[in-house]
């Protein structure tokens, strides 16, 4: 009997997780011509409701296409799982006879995964393939997705701090990023000297605090009559509460369905731009959200990124073909290689910036941080240095 | 004995001003090699204080980078010289002889050379080479900065657009415009058909009610279960207020130092957030301001327009040569033209969006609107459409 692949997206969308759905589909189209591929519409929410798409009748041409549109094609979903919904996902499962399951996500989708594994006990093979921006994926050098955005983000603070050499002021970005910092810090990647923004780097990993930040733009602005700031939505205070909380009241705060609190919304930028009011008076500046743009921004996509979310999706049909786990994008003598891991390894876990990446007494990179970095997300554009 | 020419940058830094900038130098170079080619820093502030670079020490390759990099690479002002002021600047020409005066910017900057040239009397050329990414010049069919700016707004639409589609909401994206809406409009140059974002647009030339806003997001989101709305910062209500004076206590509206109604802060965003939780509870919504990106992103640098720019700035030695004038950009048999004409032309008029350009009854472009901005902006990326 011909095999069923059922294939799924998860989590935030980025500019290649579609590779990555595109790289499974065409890898079961080469390995098994006569397997049933489906993919479920909006995560595991299109297996419990028996939502899917069958890629045999969608043309390869269009699946190419698709491999290089940003977005999620079949659609994700935020929801994480109970024990009840995974039990419906599995009868789903169940019902169009799968023998394997590829959801393309991050931490939450990797943890769904193993709860559907352990539930199924070995009829099915369950396989994480990895997305996400935050690179915040244990058992992986970086993460498909994570190269794009983060191009994306070295440009734009490049990109703003030519601005503010024309127009001197202070600027904050606020970026994504709730528990990791990495893409924060990528709008370092491409500084050349002291002088070049972002000169001030915020991250979850370190506490922040107001005064101290007021400080630090000041003695900036002593010395190069412009600041720019990269701060994670994410940043907590010395408590280990998000920023947000300890500046927002507590009955204006808002929270989603699963109890987080909102880092998205206005109330951070609000804070920043009061902060910034009331310990620099009469200066100027701007407190800006780079918000969506740096997961999928079609004009920033970055061809290794796309490759290798390519590469992933092909990788986690042969990692079904071994009864399911995790693909991890690990390095090995400078090159990225495809590995297998549990799914228990990943799911669930965080995967913090090392602290080496900082400087211990500036909120700025280590050289540790910048080779990272210049290695994943080399300099892509030659600038004319300005007069100013 | 030898020309002095000087040259400087007003107001907001735009992706290709600097092309603008090494056009005119090297024109002046090939008419005549000898002449000395003054940059004023930071606008006429640097003819004020006598704070320039010399050309004669700028070998071409920098000039060339400098073409390719965006932000205004001499530094900006958004000082508008009273009287007195131009007075300084005049003395402050004549001090190092200048024979012509070259100022990039917009509508604002072309007021200060019809100032300086009433002032002068005719013995210097004073000429106005355009740029602006609000595109709201009169006399010019498009400025040089608004497609590389449109480009980006019409990919970030784009973007979010299929972003929302995987994980179905509302989104307002804010755009850069006090007064014409051009830029926002560009949000939907792309669109290919009803359930293409950006579904609504609101730009500065129609009056804006937040009753009717929701009624409008409510009905979209019946029909394609997502919402993407595009919004120019400027947007005013009936009675020709701000949307966010309306919208925020007086005391607490800030302003710039001309008084105007600081519109980039977060109150507008905050604004909707508020309006979005109350009239649709419960509904994710997202509110952005797409901020500093459009108007210099180094990755969306348009070629078309880096091309334009550099003519224009080759042009206004032209230009200087005849006199002095604005520098205009027409359009003539399809092909884009440069035509000299008066500053008082062009000085301190405000250029709007057509009203044709947006369909009678609904907040979206009309046939006419979209083929201006398909003209300009062609569609750039071939997109696979998603399964949801």
């Amino acid at each position: 009997m011909p095999r069923t692949f059922v294939i799924a997206q998860g989590g935030g969308p980025t500019a290649v997780i579609n590779q990555t759905l595109a790289g499974a589909v065409a890898e079961i189209e080469r390995r098994y011509p006569d397997a049933r591929i489906l993919g479920s519409r909006h995560g595991v929410r299109g297996i419990r409701d028996g939502d899917y798409v069958d890629f045999s009748d969608v043309p390869p041409e269009r699946m190419r296409a698709i491999g290089r549109t940003p977005g999620a094609a079949l659609g994700s979903t935020r929801d994480k799982p109970d024990a009840a919904y995974c039990e419906l996902v599995l009868k789903g499962l169940q019902k169009v006879g799968a023998d394997a399951f590829i959801y393309i996500g991050g931490n939450d989708t990797a943890g769904t995964q193993q709860i559907l594994s352990d539930a199924a006990g070995g009829a099915i093979a369950f396989v994480h393939a990895p997305k996400t921006i935050d690179n915040d994926l244990v058992e992986n050098d970086h993460t498909p997705g994570f190269i794009s955005a983060g191009e994306f983000v070295a440009g734009a603070f490049r990109s703003v701090d030519l601005d503010f050499r024309a127009l001197p002021g202070v600027y904050v970005g606020i970026v994504m990023g709730r528990h990791a910092g990495f893409l924060t810090a990528a709008a370092a990647a491409w500084r050349d000297d002291e002088d070049d923004g972002p000169h001030l780097i915020y991250v979850p990993e370190r506490p922040f605090s107001v005064p101290r930040f007021i400080d630090d733009v000041r003695s900036t602005l002593d010395k190069y009559k412009r600041c720019i700031v990269a701060v994670s939505e994410g940043v907590t205070t010395e408590d280990g509460r998000a920023l947000v909380e300890s500046l927002v009241p507590a009955d204006k705060l808002e929270r989603d369905a699963h109890g987080n609190i909102k880092l998205s919304g206005s109330d951070l930028n609000m804070a920043f731009e009061r902060a910034l009011a009331e310990g620099l008076p009469g200066k100027r500046a701007r407190v800006d959200a780079l918000g969506y743009m740096p997961r999928g921004y079609i004009g920033a996509i970055n061809e290794t990124d796309s490759r290798e979310a390519y590469e992933a999706g092909v990788f986690a049909v042969d990692t079904a073909d071994h009864g399911g786990g995790s693909v991890a994008l690990q390095v090995e003598n400078g090159k990225t290689v495809m590995r297998r891991v549990a799914l228990s390894a990943v799911a669930g876990k965080t995967r913090h910036m090392p602290d080496d990446f900082l400087l211990p007494d500036a909120n700025q990179l280590s050289a540790a941080g910048m080779a990272y970095l210049n290695r994943l997300i080399p300099e892509k554009y030659q600038i004319g240095r300005p007069f100013v």
